[in-house]
Formats: C-alpha cells, sequence, structure tokens
C-alpha cells in the first residue's frame, strides 16, 4: 500500500478499536447496572439497562459499515486482514454480552420476591466477576496484551464455580421455600448469563491471545487441549 | 474483475454456501438429537452430540479461512463483498446454535428423574419448531428468498409463546413436586436454549431479508420496528 494508504488505513484500524472500546464500556455499566436494579428492585434502572442496549447495537453496525469500508477501500492483507476481521467477530461478541445483560435487567420486574432470596446476596460478586474479564479482556484487545488474555481465561474457571455453586444454592433454596421458586428460577438463568458473560470473554481472549502471538491458546506450551 | 476472476469468486462464494449449507445441516441433526436424547435418557446419543460439536468448530475455522482468503485474493466490491462478509456472521450464528444443542445434549447425565417429569413431553414438540425454523432459514439463505425468511421470523413467537408456557408449567411442577427441582431446573434450562436457537435462527432470517431486498426487516412496509 502506498504512504498515504497506510496511514488511512492506520486511522480506521484506529478508528475500529475505539469503536470496539467505547462498545466493551457500555457493556461492563450494563452488567453492573443490571445486577444492582436485581438487587435493589431498581425498575427504572433496570429499563435503562434495557434501552442501552440499542447504542450497543448502533455501534455494532458502525462497526460492521467501517470494516466493509475499509476491506472495499485498502483491500489490507495479510495480518491488517486479520485485524479487520477480528474487529468485525469481537463487535459480534460485545453486543452479546449486552445482551446477557439486556436478558438480566428485563427480570428486575419479574422477580417480585427478590428481596427474600438469600442466594441473591451472591449474585453482585459473581457479576464483578464477569464484568472484570470484560473489562481486562478488552483492554488485553487494545493493548494485544497476550499475558491479560491468558489472565481471563484462566479467571473463568472460578465463573464457573461460582456458577455451579449458586446452582445448588438455588435449587437448596427452591425446595425450603417452594413460594420462591418462580423468582429463584428467574435468578438461575441471571447466573446463567453472568457464566455465559465469562464465556464470551474468554472467547473474545482466545482471539486476543491468537492475534498476538499466532498461536491458538489450546496449542500453547504447556497448555492442553481445552473442549 | 476480470472474466476468470469473476468465475473464480462464483465458485469460491459457492463453496462458502455449501459449507454454510453443510453447517446447518449438523445444527439441524444435533438439535434433534440432544432432544431425543433427553426424552428418552440416551446418554450416548448426548455423548455423540457434544463430540460433534467440534465438526461445527472446525467448519466454521474453515469458513472464515476460505472468506479472509476471497477478500484478500479477489478483492470483492459491492455485493459481493457484503456476501463474504454474510458468510462470516452465519456461520458464527449457526456454530452457536450448534453449542446450545451441545448445552441441553450434556443435561442427559445430569436429569436422573428425566423421565418422570410432565413437562419433557412438551420439548420435542418444541424442538420441532426451533429444528425447523434453522432448516428453512438457511433454505432461505441458499435460495435468497426474502418470503421464506420473513415466515421463519414470524415463527418465532410461536417459539417464544411455547417456552413461556414451559416455564410456567415448570414451575407448577416444582412446586408440586419438590423432589424433582433439580431436573426441572434443567429442563428449564433446555426450554430456554431452544427459544435462543430460535432468536438465532430469527437473526439469520434477518439477514437473509436484508441481502434478498436492500431493506432491514424493521423497516419494511406494513412492519414495525421490532425491539
Amino acid at each position: 500500500m502506498a504512504e498515504h494508504t497506510v496511514k488511512a488505513f492506520d486511522t480506521e484500524i484506529g478508528q475500529l478499536r475505539g469503536l470496539i472500546a467505547e462498545m466493551g464500556g457500555i457493556a461492563e455499566v450494563m452488567i453492573r447496572d443490571a445486577v444492582d436494579a436485581l438487587a435493589n428492585h431498581d425498575e427504572a434502572l433496570g429499563l435503562e439497562v434495557i434501552e442501552t442496549d440499542a447504542r450497543l447495537d448502533a455501534l455494532e453496525a458502525e462497526v460492521d459499515r467501517l470494516a466493509v469500508r475499509v476491506i472495499a477501500l485498502r483491500a489490507p492483507m495479510a495480518d491488517d486482514l486479520r485485524d479487520v476481521i477480528a474487529a468485525l467477530k469481537i463487535s459480534g461478541v460485545v453486543e452479546r454480552i449486552g445482551d446477557y445483560a439486556k436478558n438480566i435487567a428485563k427480570r428486575v420486574t419479574e422477580m417480585e420476591h427478590s428481596k427474600k432470596l438469600g442466594p441473591l446476596t451472591l449474585v453482585p460478586a459473581m457479576a464483578d466477576i464477569a464484568q472484570g474479564m470484560v473489562r481486562d479482556v478488552l483492554n488485553a484487545y487494545g493493548a494485544r496484551d497476550a499475558d491479560l488474555a491468558v489472565e481471563v481465561i484462566k479467571r473463568d474457571e472460578k465463573l464457573d464455580n461460582f456458577y455451579d455453586s449458586l446452582f445448588r444454592n438455588l435449587v437448596a433454596h427452591m425446595m425450603e421455600s417452594p413460594s420462591t421458586i418462580s423468582s429463584a428460577a428467574h435468578l438461575l438463568f441471571v447466573a446463567r448469563n453472568l457464566e455465559r458473560i465469562g464465556d464470551h470473554a474468554t472467547n473474545v481472549a482466545e482471539m486476543v491471545y491468537f492475534a498476538a502471538t499466532g498461536l491458538y491458546y489450546s496449542e500453547r506450551e504447556g497448555g492442553k487441549k481445552d473442549i
């Protein structure tokens, strides 16, 4: 590519990364607000999260449009092309993370007995882990930091264990207090959504690892095949 | 593009479409087998579904590689580029549909009381709708058939209603038979996974609609904005 084209490409890749960072920031706030809305039964905050999701959809569409334009105009090769494709994929994942947060927010109005549910007190700590994974994986993406990406991947196990323990906790709670079964069922989905957010952050972390090192995470030295 | 390049592009786009059709076929079988495994408590069949998911991952990686190669070598413009990007996105969605089927299959071993659960008998009918949506939306993609895509989108409401009714049914069941709560909780997730498969088929249908008509589904004449 000619000098001025290279500069234009760098500017555009910078724009793509900026849009994704913005999406990540919004998704993080959505996770925190959704869980706060649930913990405090704050329907107005829940509604705000639901409405914010449209902003994430619009940003994803903007990433798509810009990525297609960059490919069409600059015809990037090899690493540069992979960078643009990664932006396309990561924006899609962040948009889905927002969907999970929206899904949590939607349950605020459905959980009338929420304040009585003991296991609800565990959810904010679980959300902290998920939110931290989203924040750090997008920092790792911005800085092409493979070590931070690996760190995020390892944290997913902690989140999975949290989910398993919350699942058992909720089932036990349902057996003891059948009147809270409906609310507890909603809380099961909330826990599941947080666990899925961690899975998606892990997927992004694996993409970041690959982009930074050229190796698949499962193929790294000392690593084992993750299924 | 020169004549021979055009032909090469058509061949490659055909390959992309072929790979996606193959992925769709596998995802369909996974949905049916996962639900059959659950209904008949067939652990071997469940394991088969779990193992098949790796094939879907491999095909998605193949779509990615081929799409990147097509973009790099042929530098397609406008509609052709959009076609390649659509292939990238749709393969990602079909892979996630496979994840949901795998998730259902994983619950076969965890639901020991499955045969006693009345609401389980409703799951195969719900799975039929989800499976039909996946089949038809991929046919719509292959044939660029906007009408069939609209038909798939409309069917999603039926699936959502099915899910809502199954949710209420399962919660009522939990209250009546606390000993089945753990299995019923797993079944809640199964229903939710089927509902999400429908959402993903709907997303693909909207992409197909856009590709075939140049209009967003929500902007169509007589249509309303779907939130």
